[in-house]
Formats: C-alpha cells, sequence, structure tokens
C-alpha cells in the first residue's frame, strides 16, 4: 500500500483546526479524508505534520497517507482536488518510500503571523491580520526575539491541554519585517513547535511593542518555564504555516509560488 | 445640515454590491443607511462614487452625506464604525462644503483587478483573484493596453442595463505587473467607468494574453462601440476600488496605508 507526502493550501476560517476538539465539527483531516474515502475503501491512515488549531491558515501543511490505490501522485492530486471544498486544496502530492510520517520525521516548519498595527479598521485585512491600534516600537520587539533563538524550554509558551513529553524545542529564526503603524509580519521558523506556542511567543512580543515590558523580559518568560509568565495568546486568524522540511527534501519545500511575503 | 465626504473599505464577499439589484438584499449602501440612521432620525442623503457590483471589494471607496447632526467627521466616523459589521469600515469622514456629491464631483478613480496565474488551485487567493490556469503572456497583453489609453468610446465594453447617456471616458493608466505562472494584477485609472468596463477589458486583455486574439484586436473591440465584440465578463471578486479623487483632493487620494500592491 503506497505512502504519499500531500501539501495543502487552506483558509483556516472555515476550518475548527487540523483535528476536531469535539463532535460534529468541520476539520481539515475531516474534509481529507472523506475525499480520500472516496478513492478507497480499503483502511487509510492519514497524519498531518503539525496539529493547526481552528481559524490558522496554511500556504503548505503536510500530510503523510497511505491508501490502497494505483494512481501516481500527480493524478491523486487532481483526483483529491475534484473532491474538496474551495477552502481546500493538495498543491502536491508525490510517493514516499514506506513508513513516512508527516509528523515524526518533520525537522523545520515555518510560521508567519501577521498583525496589523493601523488605528482604523480594515474589512479586507481583518481575516489574515490581528489588528493592534497601539503603535508598536519593532526595535524592542527584535531585541526580546533574540532570546528566543536557540534550544530551550518553551514551557512557557505551551498552551494547555498539550500531551507532549518534552518542551525543549530549537528555534532559528524570529524575524520582524513591516512597520510601526502599517503592517507587520512575524516569521518563526524552528524543528517544532508546542501547541499555541507561535500565538504565546507574539503575544508576548506584542506587550514588548506596546512598551509594556522591557526587552530583557521574553528571556525572564522563558527561564521561568511557566506559562503563567508569558503574555496573551495572538489570535488564531493572524497566524498561517508556511511550510514544513523533511530531510531529503530540495531546497525549496513545496508550496505554490507567491510574490513575497506571500498571500495576505 | 452638513455634508460629509466618508471613505468606505469593505471585503465585497458578503454584499449584492453598492445598491440592491432586487428587494431584500444586503448591501453597502443599505448597511450604511442602517448605521446613519442610528445618528439622525431626520432624512438621510446617501450617494456613493460608484455602484461596485455584488462581490467587488474597496480600499477606499467615497460616499457622501448629508445629514443632520453636530458631531465633526472624526466623531461620525467613530460612531458609525460602532455600528458597522467587520466586513464594512469607515477610514475618513470629513466634511465638505454644501452640495458636494461624491459621484458628480469625481474627477477620477483606479481599480486594480487580480488574476491568479497558477496551475494549482490556492484556497487563500480565492476570495481575491480570478484563477487562469493557462499561462498569459504579459507582453502582448501590455501592447493590447495601450489602444485604450486616451478618450475612446467605450461602449463595447459596457454591461447591459446601464442607463447612462454616454459612453466616453478616458482612460489615464492601465497597467499590468506581475508574472506569467503567478499573480498577475492590472491597475485601471480614468475618470470615469461604465456598468462592467473594468471586467470586461480585463475579460478581453485575457483572450489576448491567452493567444486566442492578436494584440491590435482590441483596438477592433474599441471601434466596433459593439459589447458583442468584447471578450468575457471577469468575475468580481478579483475586483477592488482603490480610490477616488476629488478636485480639491491632496495629492494623495485617503485610504489607509498599504505595503504595495494593496491586500491581496
Amino acid at each position: 500500500m503506497p505512502t504519499f507526502q500531500l501539501t495543502l493550501e487552506y483558509d483556516g476560517a472555515g476550518f475548527a483546526g487540523w483535528q476536531a476538539q469535539g463532535q460534529g465539527e468541520r476539520t481539515v483531516q475531516g474534509e481529507l479524508l472523506r475525499a480520500l474515502a472516496e478513492i478507497s475503501s480499503e483502511p487509510i491512515r492519514l497524519m498531518g505534520a503539525g496539529r493547526t488549531d481552528a481559524g490558522v491558515h496554511a500556504e503548505g501543511q503536510v500530510a503523510s497517507v497511505r491508501i490502497e490505490t494505483r494512481l501516481d501522485g500527480e493524478t491523486l492530486r487532481r483526483a483529491l482536488n475534484a473532491k474538496l471544498p474551495a477552502d481546500l486544496a493538495v498543491i502536491e502530492a508525490r510517493l514516499r518510500p514506506d513508513g513516512f510520517d508527516a509528523r515524526r520525521d518533520a525537522i523545520a516548519k515555518r510560521y508567519r503571523y501577521q498583525i496589523w498595527n493601523g488605528e482604523l479598521p480594515s474589512p479586507l485585512r481583518a481575516p489574515r491580520f490581528w489588528q493592534l491600534r497601539e503603535p508598536l516600537a519593532l526595535s524592542p520587539m527584535r531585541d526580546a526575539a533574540r532570546a528566543l533563538i536557540g534550544t530551550h524550554d518553551f514551557a512557557s509558551f505551551r498552551g494547555a491541554g498539550s500531551a507532549v513529553k518534552t518542551s525543549v524545542r530549537t528555534l532559528s529564526r524570529v524575524d520582524l519585517a513591516g512597520e510601526s503603524g502599517g503592517e507587520i509580519r512575524i516569521a518563526v521558523e524552528g524543528d517544532g513547535f508546542l501547541r499555541h506556542m507561535v500565538r504565546n511567543l507574539v503575544g508576548s512580543l506584542a506587550e514588548v511593542g506596546l512598551g509594556a515590558r522591557p526587552p530583557a523580559w521574553l528571556a525572564e518568560v522563558l527561564a521561568a518555564r511557566d506559562r503563567a509568565a508569558a503574555g496573551r495568546t495572538a489570535p488564531a486568524c493572524g497566524l498561517t504555516l508556511e511550510w514544513v522540511r523533511y530531510p531529503d527534501a530540495a531546497a525549496e519545500p513545496a508550496a505554490s509560488p507567491r510574490s513575497e511575503p506571500g498571500i495576505r
């Protein structure tokens, strides 16, 4: 039974996340399983690289699927897209060696968080941005972000309900782009992420940007290893999973071509 | 009774356009009148600079409103935004001389049309782009667009049901940016626009880009002064009204600050 790597794009607004917490909710996994079941009636094994929360978007989420089919990757991709709703699409499907697991085998991921720092409401930005009306000072935020780079215990930024054993993760990049009073984008790249980790990091960085905390505070929060020490959780709508990388991947992970900095 | 100029941003997806064609439809004008009626019980006169179609977005639509109130512009703006739904916002409100009419007094407008020319489906682009999977050749499209610049009778690009007397308009710019196979943006600037005119221009430019017609065809369509001569009407979701200009305006029309080329 072949195993495929599926790269997925979705608009998170209409989903209760990758995987449902409760019954009867519309999920990315659920829609995908429904489409896969139309291709094979045999049992299907589906695993997502990361369980995106309700409302979180993806440009390059990855899933592994073990399915009884004779279709090649490209034909499977087209067959699935013909069955999927407009807010979820497979942008690549390729054969992988037996045993490939999108979650376990991932070596890096990148998320982008978008903040609209304008004073005015913005209906066109609302679906993809967190609006913070008070001007954010980017320089202190960049200073604070430096403390996050490297290997740390991120327990202070872990959301409740997470069952993972270790909260040690390695971040390779935390980049802030944009300008105070305008659109601000925070790119976070690392080997793995805890539940709500990016949203909690962004919420704490925002407190530094608003002047409520000094830049050095973020290192203290990290050292506390206590969720109560960190700032609020930034809303889901501002977050997009950009890509997931695997050991044997080419230089650039699969994703549809975009002019920087990606879809807003 | 004071007259105000309102600058509006809206996500067109949830509206049956600026003004309803039928009964009971949700419109921009209707939502705005409902909010204005909470501020004054006297009769209100409201006029939009352009009647955007169902599904068309706006970053800087302009309306004039004559309303019995003692509020200043900034206070009126805040009061309205507190009453408006999330997909419609007033980004500026300022006092104008009596008799100001957003439609009659407008001297220029700019629209942006967005095409997603990738082969893959893109759920994150879908709400703001027209997807054309076949690669578009931009150079012939630019050649064709040149014929449109200047003062012409645009009757061939006028949608049915338009009641205006003359179909002569002046276009000052038709700019194509982006790349074949990726995101393409067409900016169209002029003194006024007929019903469906931008969408019909884009539909015809696309036929040139797809190689179905030579670049010189667009000048022939223009000369025919017959709607049947032009190409199809491009879908509404790709279109955004960027701004409307008035004679006494400062160099830049009011709009919330954006990193080019605006919200996607």
